[in-house]
């Protein structure tokens, strides 16, 4: 497994934790917000999922990944 | 039909303003939130609905009615 951290802004409650957590599992991924920094830990599996498929699921979701 | 603003603590984000508006909706209440102050504008009908049925549904969205 990989994992990532990526700065989002726009996170401010426990809905956008759900909204993002949620969307990655979509995904196949494990991930973590963290409210407090803005951040979001990602575990997943680089051989199924692109960084990049990772970031627009995120903005999809209406954040900014900065 | 009665008009009641009430200032409701930890509303930050689309989510929260839905939660809210959705919650007094069910209720039978019309609601407006508005993030920038940190309030709720309720037109509800007095013979129906009551003021602490109106804080307690925002209550129990997780949010302080100040």
């Amino acid at each position: 497994m990989t994992q990532l951290t990526l700065k989002v802004e726009g996170m401010s409650c426990g809905h956008c934790v759900n909204s993002v957590e949620g969307a990655l599992k979509q995904l196949g991924a494990s991930a973590k917000v963290d409210l407090g920094n803005g951040s979001v830990t990602v575990d997943f599996d680089a051989a199924r999922l692109s960084v990049d498929a990772i970031k627009t699921a995120i903005e999809d979701q209406g954040y900014d990944v900065v």
